[in-house]
């Protein structure tokens, strides 16, 4: 199953998607769930199945071009992004190997959803994408041991970790630069986890433009998913709507030679097989 | 006015300070206003004039020690931390200036209210102590100027961000040493900015179990409010119940010789004069 995020004529709502242009809406096939994604994985796996079993046979509400898509989940409790978690980027920023992930985080103001435009801000030229998978936490808990781990997501999807380079590195901390008002892309939809069992074996590929910059194969991650849950849930509870975005591969705009920034009028798209297509346009801010 | 969060009998609310340990409840006193601080900020002036007319007059509902009280915000859009902003802290963790403020992030779930335990984890024995003074966001905006900032400030408490410090510097981001479960104190109340015109000449204190372990003037903050505000509304637009953690003074456990970290039994205090007093037992992880 297939959830998107989405707003039409002022209503946010959920839907299930039907193939992958149109969307069954769940506050009419299922209107006793809640509106958020949040709030239905909140709910656990009775909503989910109540997701599924309302949809079954329905004709589709909308087309995605036909209303907002908004980012997948608009204010998670926590949004963990992972640094240089693929050795050739971590090649390629110049930083050592560490025993634990590099883990920062983004605010929910950060983001955007499939088709809204990634904003470059006045404040600086040098917006870059950062394609990279994204888990959703389903059930919560902590002291999940890696064994334990993959029960604990709900799906998956795509994110691009837009960053500003030079606010980036201000300071030691990546916040700033990773915190840019509608420079993170998230979505197009949660691909329930019971339809990707091996995530590992996807490809994830970066477009500007059409242009490739971007491919890796999941299996090259070197914190895994496991290990990730693991060590967050070391640190709090985690709870459902928690999002990991798990890092990006090498070929990010500012380690190209010339570099590659962000304008406007590109086109970025992040394509995890298996998952689906994350595309946004580039604009100014005005 | 003071204006605390709590809950009693599996309700939350809003109160109003009569004095330092009784309140009047807005569920009884206003129930049209929300029942979170951070939906009363997110109505504004309008709603802190009703939270002051409904209370005048009326016999407080409770004591403070009659209730939970709750962390000032339990779930802020955002809550931004400054690392190193005040000179003799920043020596003694040999970091150098930076013309630029170092911010990291907290996530809700990481904080407790006043008199709440704070939580010793199993996965360390170095929880610290970090005293500050929290600004709370009272009116949101983008581009605000240094010179409209104090405009934009709802109202000040205390802030203990409490640190894991070996999972701080297990990579060079602080967030997971930042981001324990219950590690993070968050009151007593949000003292409005009418009543403290000049955060500046105010005193913070720190102790631990009755020894004055950190202390300051908040005019030796090297980034000051106004410029942290407009350092991040150049980010993003600025919401309402958005918090700013300003930075603790020398004297953290972790660079005492010998080094002090806390430790069950412990009662840490945070006082800032003309706020308040933020006080939080610790206990460990069971």
């Amino acid at each position: 199953m297939r959830l998107v995020s989405y707003t039409h004529q002022n209503e946010s709502g959920v839907g299930v998607m039907i193939d992958d242009e149109s969307f069954v809406a769940l506050p009419k096939a299922a209107p006793e769930l809640p509106r958020s994604l949040r709030g239905i994985l909140e709910l656990g796996n009775d909503a989910f199945a109540k997701a599924r079993t309302s949809t079954e046979g329905r004709s589709p509400d909308h087309r995605l071009d036909g209303v907002t898509i908004e980012p997948l989940i608009s204010e998670p409790p926590a949004i963990w992004c992972v640094g240089v978690n693929y050795a050739a980027h971590r090649e390629e920023t110049g930083r050592k190997p560490s025993e634990q992930p590099t883990m920062f985080m983004r605010i929910g103001a950060s983001q955007v959803g499939h088709r809204q435009a990634m904003v470059v801000p006045k404040a600086s030229n040098m917006l870059d994408y950062e394609g990279e998978l994204a888990v959703v936490i389903g059930r919560g808990g902590r002291h999940i041991s890696q064994s334990e781990a993959m029960g604990h997501v709900a799906g998956y999807s795509c994110y691009n970790d837009g960053s500003v380079r030079d606010w980036q590195r201000h300071t030691s901390q990546f916040g700033p630069g990773k915190n840019f008002y509608r420079t993170g892309g998230f979505g197009p939809w949660l691909l329930t986890a019971d339809e990707l069992p091996n995530p590992y074996e996807q490809t994830l590929v970066t477009r500007v433009s059409g242009e490739e910059l971007q491919r890796t194969t999941v299996d090259l991650m070197l914190f895994r998913i496991e290990k990730l849950i693991e060590y967050l849930s070391t640190m709090y509870p985690l709870n459902p709507g928690d999002v990991i975005s798990t890092g990006t591969p090498a070929g990010v705009g500012w380690k190209r030679d010339p570099q590659r920034f962000l304008v406007a009028g590109d086109v970025v798209e992040v394509e995890i097989s298996g998952v689906g297509t994350l595309s946004n346009p580039v604009i100014n801010e005005t």
